[in-house]
């Protein structure tokens, strides 16, 4: 019954760290690990790969730069299949502090970018390839793309890279099934010799079902994090997306620990999940940073005048 | 591009009554029902009419009973054509207390039943439409059914009652995107001179996707919760319905403002939304009592033994 292409990639600590800054400490990120690898997921993205020049290490913690020797730490004695990915983007990582695939602990490097941007995103991908990394490109902020565009951006990322997935990414967490469906089946027109992946977001409770619906449309690269952790309302969990997966070589009762001992009291220092304001955003098909704003004000539950101040500047 | 067809039914107080044995106060029931009214909803289910010989009123708040005289002090002096919906169970209703609809606030009357009960469904819903309200069948337990019997259910339903609508209830939770078509698609096939409704619960957080999925397919009967409030993870929650409708008819902003003001202070006394034990009976396709056990329990963060026992006892 299962798709033995599909690939699982958890981003709790890189989409999380959105949420605090990347100021997680090594042992949360190492039992966060553990609870992956002995999960069955095939890959761990662990954080950016940002520049020291662009971000000081005085107010980000160490995921937002993902040193190897960091990394090495983490994963140091764990026997697992589990690959490490860390993300960057366009402009915010200097490519020199890349070392060759065979001295780094990483696997993958996953290009974040815009439409606008995918020239810079494909010297970069090819880049990383040249240096031994598997790649991906993640084309951002899906929703508000021109047609046109996203399709020859679909098409240069099918001819000029050597990527193995092109994911789609659903920054508002503003689309339905049929918008997702939508998205798959155009990305599947023009990737022809690479995965199509999908990463969405649960402003309006909606990530794991669309993770669902690019699953119907054959994306086989598919982003989750443990209990939804991300900024704002989060991503598709984990637990679900593995609980719907029949690949018996997923394990589910690590992440039900890892969540039980490690996420519950997390959830009492950091906010993400369901509230009205990423609704609202996710409806309204704009950036979160509103709603971020205001969840942080003293004004948090004043959904009313937050949805007519938005409604109003449309 | 919105189907006029389309009937939302909030059953905030009914379902959410499950949590709190129906003990909701009047002052609240009736910002509910302004909150409703306004917002341009089409029915609003007050409670279940139960019988006082099978249930204590010192046990159980008003809704649980549903007297003419309770519901009429709730919707005095409000301008609205919101219609008033009560809810009955297979013999937990004494059909004598209910009386001719022009003598009672009630519109609608609501019949759930198990495949099982079907017979007793067909006599109770034409006995209530008999005496002059609106009627429909509410199929609980759906993914659970066999599907011989069920088409016979549907095929029953369509030739020998006067209900309006026939709804497929996902009791459990464990309705995906392609199962709920399939729910939907065969419905339509039966039951070709009413409508078809739904009502999801939110153990996957697939209340909403499964309700869109189910409009898709042509159900415009749709039942949701403000906030999602209900029984264990609760509903579709109806301010995500009425964001993705486009009928004009819908004002949204009312159902935000008793949110603010009612639901997130509700959240601190009573519980419901999105917790792993819910997630996995809705996962393993059984009823929640052993999660809503657990929640209650001095060991409701055990996810791993709880998934652990219900797999071992399958």
């Amino acid at each position: 019954m299962y798709r033995e292409q599909i690939k699982v990639l958890d981003c709790t600590i890189r989409d999380g760290g959105l949420i605090n800054k990347h100021d997680f400490d090594d042992r949360f990120v190492r039992e966060v690990y553990k609870a992956l690898a002995v999960s069955g997921v095939d890959y761990m993205e662990i954080g950016y790969k940002n520049s020291r020049e662009l971000f000081s290490p005085k107010e980000y913690g160490k995921w937002k730069f993902c040193d190897d020797d960091d990394i090495k730490r983490i994963i140091d004695g764990i026997e697992t299949k589990m690959k490490i990915s860390v993300m960057v983007d366009i402009g915010r990582v200097n490519i020199d502090d890349v070392k060759p695939k065979k001295d780094s602990p990483v696997d993958m490097i996953r290009t974040a970018c815009y439409v606008k941007d995918v020239d810079k995103a494909i010297a970069m991908i090819n880049h990383f390839s040249e240096k031994g990394y598997e790649t991906t490109c993640n084309i951002m902020a899906i929703s508000k793309t021109i047609d046109k565009e996203l399709n020859e951006t679909l098409q240069q990322l099918e001819e000029q890279t050597k990527a193995q997935a092109i994911y789609i990414v659903d920054s508002y967490g503003s689309l339905y099934q049929e918008t997702t469906e939508f998205y798959i089946k155009k990305s599947k027109q023009y990737i022809k010799t690479k995965e199509v992946g999908f990463h969405g977001h649960n402003n309006q409770q909606l990530a794991f079902s669309n993770t669902i619906e690019s699953i119907i449309h054959d994306a086989n690269y598919l982003d989750a994090t443990i209990y939804g952790i991300g900024r704002g309302a989060g991503n598709c969990p984990i637990e679900l997306l593995l609980g719907f997966l029949k690949n018996p070589k997923f394990d589910i009762r690590p992440i039900y620990d890892v969540i039980s001992r490690e996420f519950i009291p997390l959830l009492n220092k950091i906010e993400w999940g369901y509230f009205i304001p990423y609704a609202i955003t996710g409806m309204l098909d704009e950036h979160p940073r509103a709603a971020i704003a205001l969840r942080a004000s003293h004004q948090k539950e004043n959904y009313r005048e937050f949805y007519e101040g938005l409604v109003g500047a449309q």
